[in-house]
């Protein structure tokens, strides 16, 4: 048999299975309550509609639906993602700004082949998305941490990350955010801090990624205003705003999308045909035919009312169970939120006896930290579970985390 | 504005639109007749079977063909896919050594990124697959041709270039290869010289690339155990299997896949996370029951018959009306066949005169070498075009040649 170690590239040897991905099986134990997996509930799907949107495309132009399309996406779909990204999200956007991409993960993928060069540096938040931070990294990109406070990353120490690389040769590039509801955290950053991180871009020369899943799941939407995205107050295409329809329509579609400047779209047209030609063709129809008939924007509300409840049971739960040492945050939209433990715990050690005895899978928060930090946190997602499973899944958690506080 | 240049990272900074991509928009034109696109036809897809089964997915299991799915691929389709495999490609594949990927160019890009480093030699035929070359030289590979013979690549010449490049210290990883109507020569690789491939690789410690798209789309079933993969006849390991269903189902479903030992397909799993999470998952669902369903068996000998007509036509055009000084292949499969035009003639300088004189459109086959060779060579896809139009193209074209060769 061959021996295929010494064939493999530099970055991808060292490669394994992540503790979370092998856990990730045990979630599908039928009796494990699920906080682990931040996955959009099913239930939000508009089933219903997608079917007979999907049978009127396929009645009327299934040649079209079923052949290649552009590398940038179906034409149809750049149109109504351009007026959602313009109406919904207040950017400026022009058609040849934007790039269909299957999912935000391939954006984030595409974006970092587009500037990294092994040693260049991305500044992520503290904690940062695992598959953002993945991507970087198997790009042989450094990653630098910037601490977070409760309303999002710190300006000081963005500019002390900054001038340190700078002082040591490393070239910065890009600024990696998810300023709505981030994941892991749950945190968001003020509009102060959005206009702060716009002014540092610039005086530093950094491009800011902006990856925005959840801007649109906001459980008040009288506070829509402070959510505002940083691409929208660009005035010098420093900006790379990513969206997805993976929370507000379907995420097994693969759809999300890109705003960028014009000539950046331009390269990643020339990336991205030599990494796929071009993405799913129906879905990409499915999903324009759902903007145009208006079925994401109904969904909104629902959405936003359906994940408001849930995190209300959540937070309802711990504030009723959990020992005083412990923390969390108080999430205004998205899919999770993140609990702090004594430092004394470490979330990853515990995690079997959760699995085990608690019957609760929830994932460790070391991972989500680029700089090893973070073994006594962990993201605990409401989406998945039932009301009553989050009630006994958390009293179920927090009898855990108080044993090991005796 | 920002000055983006110097921030692209150093493989991107230097990509252009290729002539051929920009003059694909001319293609568009009504009135050309379209020789340059290697697409199939969108009356080969099955649509209105396809219209049920996609239902009947939605009627069932909207809310499992909508979300979330395994980065591998969805496991009814890894299934059906195994079974394909064996059965009509005659390999001997495990479940563990699957991947589905977003059509087969995702699967050329992931097994680059899998295994190469910034100067690693790919060998290539020439001339090669123009995607494959692209996202090879994204990676910063070097390519070296080997040349090819009526019957598939010369060994002679692949040992020599071997050998060359390990006299300079290169590190020969991987041999891409298309053995079945090659991607753009049309030619296939005879059974001895698939098994000589194997010899080579294994004595030069090589993985070889299969990348088999148009091997079900032989125009002579009797001829089909001549086209047996090089995977099928591997005992060690060596052999990554592409293949992919836009050909013989539909295009813009974008669902391929790799057979390849279980290892590669472990690391596989990891480098394809961090790209896009998962494929799409309504798309796996309507391949797997296409396949479930006999639908593809079924396509099978419409599909050869289909293009075997078109190729017929488009080989008594040529025999018709081309000069004797020009020489093209005779391909018993696939979507395209080469033409040689003599050294004096540069097609890529032709082509604006043929586009706008003739109304045809073809590749120049200069891109497809990666030796800076072919400059009076075409490809000319048989795919698209009826009968009529391909009669009346090929009798156009060869006015034009004609004229130059005055």
């Amino acid at each position: 048999m061959t021996e295929f170690a010494p064939l493999y590239s530099q970055d991808v040897a060292c490669m394994r299975y992540s503790a979370i991905r092998r856990m990730a099986k045990l979630a599908m134990q039928p009796d494990i309550i699920g906080f682990a997996a931040g996955t959009p509930s099913a239930e939000t799907f508009p089933a219903e509609e997608i079917r007979r949107i999907t049978a009127s495309i396929l009645e009327t132009d299934a040649k079209g639906a079923l052949q290649y399309g552009l590398t940038l996406g179906y034409a149809g779909l750049i149109d109504a993602v351009c007026h959602f990204s313009q109406a919904r999200r207040t950017i400026n956007c022009a058609r040849d700004e934007i790039c269909i991409t299957s999912g935000s993960q391939q954006a984030v993928d595409l974006i970092g082949r587009l500037f990294l060069d092994p040693g260049d540096v991305v500044l992520v938040e503290l904690p940062s998305y695992i598959g953002g931070i993945s991507a970087f990294r198997n790009l042989q990109a450094e990653l630098v941490g910037v601490r977070q406070a409760p309303d999002g990353i710190e300006i000081d120490d963005l500019v002390a990350r900054i001038e340190a690389c700078r002082r040591e040769g490393k070239k910065t590039k890009l600024l990696y955010v998810i300023p709505n509801f981030q994941n892991p955290s749950g945190l968001t950053i003020s509009p102060p801090k959005r206009r702060a991180l716009l002014e540092v871009a610039s005086r530093y020369g950094l491009l800011i990624i902006e990856d925005d899943p959840y801007g649109e799941v906001c459980f008040d939407p009288a506070t829509a205003s402070d959510l505002r995205p940083i691409k929208s107050m660009d005035t010098e295409g420093r900006v790379i705003y990513l969206s997805t329809f993976s929370k507000i329509l379907a995420a097994g579609l693969r759809v999300g999308w890109i705003v960028a400047a014009k000539p950046v779209i331009e390269k990643l047209d020339l990336v991205k045909q030599s990494t796929d030609l071009c993405g799913g063709m129906l879905d990409q129809r499915i999903v324009a035919e759902c903007l145009r008939l208006g079925v994401v924007e109904r969904q909104l509300p629902r959405i936003r009312e359906f994940y408001r409840q849930k995190c209300q049971v959540m937070l309802a739960s711990l504030d009723q169970s959990m020992p005083s040492e412990i923390q969390w945050t108080r999430p205004a939209g998205g899919l999770f939120l993140w609990i702090e433990l004594p430092e004394s715990l470490d979330s990853e050690a515990i995690l079997p006896e959760a699995i085990e005895r608690a019957r609760v899978i929830y994932v460790p928060g070391q991972p989500f930290h680029v700089d090893d930090a973070g073994r006594n946190t962990l993201r605990v997602a409401f989406s998945k579970e039932s009301e009553d499973n989050i009630r006994a899944g958390i009293h179920r958690l927090a009898q855990i985390f108080k044993h090991h506080l005796e």
